[in-house]
């Protein structure tokens, strides 16, 4: 077995309109990229290339509370050092910690033959991921190790569900501001009118089949939320007009990214996705808001080997 | 065009668990026979072959009040007479109401030359519906018109989308008891906590993926309803143990069909669902309550001609 692996872990798209809570999607791009290496010490060590400042102390990180995980789940005698090189910026909503949970597991499950399946990583991971949000959730985890639409229909005991879908391009902007998660979940209502919920469990069941059916007018006339959305868009500078743009300029929908600040468009494809780009440059161009942008299909294959 | 049809009506399910109003499917039996017969007048005329005692008068009459819209919205010179063979009992909560709307508008609509799209058509037998159950929507209308499961995404304007399914058999059983359908009203929460409104969409979510999939397994983890079941079975006698008996001997899983007091159980094969009914008659035999119960496949024709 080789003692040394780099991987690369996707960014993700959780809270996917009407799927809060349990419907995410993997990004073709950013991606971090990870060097796992077995060490003799019975620890974790991390190094980071990149500029983001992220804590070196295992336990206050969270590719190493993963890891420290990990090494206890399988019970190794041994521990790893890791070298992260981030590009998916912690904050931006789109499963920057997620990508670090994910990315150190599934690496360290490659150096010790393969021997968790792809749900036991999850629930290794949400370990890391609850050092940095506060709660075990599995929204990001899911599609990161599993790659394409994930359903997390329960995160105790999690069970993964790998949804059917059709080729669809993701458009992503990360407006430079913080949204912090106290404030995001402070604004979740605590109970929803019946008929509300209603409607979003229908329009959850509508894209699920868009999804199988590959029924892009179906994809369209079920991306609402009138839940969590017109509340917490609030956070987003320009979302409403960054989606009526978008959807004018051809794009199936979208909506916040995890709770924001990022938001993402799908389009049926690449030449539409690649426009969005444009389109949403615009609408950022006469404002005080920097803004990134990411233009990918969907990754259909989760963590993977460099 | 022919002057007369005879058309066979399907009993549905409604409110199948995590897809409260919205997911329905259709029976194989139950099902009504509707013989409908152009007539010269531009009135409805209606002749009850069974012993249900429904009225006669057109606008007191779910298929009178459906026939009544089709002819509006055609603008017809001319109305139909309907001889109608009940076999679905009203009150039974398997769709008796829609299976009259239904029958009696598709049987018009080949008459017509089938003028009408079917979401036409289970608009127009909404105007019956609205008259069995005081409200406008389309759960037992959709099933009942398009065969299959049929998911609601939407009633105004109306949105039905046939999801793909595997081949699965339905065990109905109804108590001879009376559900007021105000009494079943009144037991709906008005609001529900986000956490709980996010597992049932969850389980929907699911619940679609495995149709769509195949997944059995699936099926029987996603066919969960804290929703509404919780406070509607204590309509049904013998709803826990007809539930956990039948889950026992094999069912996928099942609840209450429409608000009852009809319960259906589902399974992935006919002898399992064949024996499901005797299991179901020996949970009832030391008790005061008579059944009726009801073996068949999903039906995926809807109304079609006798």
């Amino acid at each position: 077995m080789a003692d040394e692996i780099t991987v690369l872990s996707p960014a993700t798209v959780s809270n996917v309109v009407c799927g809060f809570d349990c419907l995410g999607f993997a990004l073709g791009e950013p991606r971090d990229r990870m060097k796992l290496r077995k060490i003799d010490e019975r620890t974790v060590r991390i190094v980071h290339l990149d500029e983001f400042g992220l804590p070196v102390e295992a336990e206050r990180n969270v590719a190493g509370v993963a890891l420290q995980a990990f090494i206890r789940e399988a019970e190794l005698p041994h521990g790893f050092e890791v070298e992260i090189t981030k590009t998916i910026k912690p904050g931006s909503g789109i499963g920057s910690s997620a990508a670090s949970a994910c990315g150190a597991v599934v690496a360290a499950n490659y150096l010790m033959g393969e021997r968790f399946s792809r749900a036991q990583l999850v629930e290794i991971a949400m370990a890391g991921e609850m050092i940095a949000s506060g709660s075990r959730h599995a929204d990001n985890l899911a599609p990161c190790i599993y790659g394409g639409f994930t359903l997390v229909r329960s995160s105790e005991p999690v069970d993964v569900i790998e949804l059917d879908f059709p080729d669809l391009y993701a458009t992503v902007v990360h407006p430079q501001v913080e949204v912090k998660t106290s404030e995001a979940r402070a604004m979740l209502p605590r109970a929803v009118p019946l008929k509300d919920a209603v409607k979003n469990w229908s329009n959850l069941g509508a894209f699920v089949a868009g999804l199988a059916k590959g029924d892009t007018d179906l994809l369209v006339r079920s991306m609402i939320d009138t839940i969590v959305e017109p509340t917490r868009k609030r956070l987003i500078p320009m979302f409403d007009e960054v989606k009526v743009a978008c959807i004018e300029a051809g794009a199936i929908g979208g909506g916040i990214s995890g709770s924001g600040p990022s938001m993402f468009m799908l389009s049926a494809d690449e030449p539409t996705a690649v426009s969005l780009d444009a389109v949403i440059r615009t609408v950022y161009a006469n404002t005080e808001f920097d803004i990134k942008t990411y233009v990918s299909g969907i990754d259909r294959r989760g963590v993977v080997p460099a």
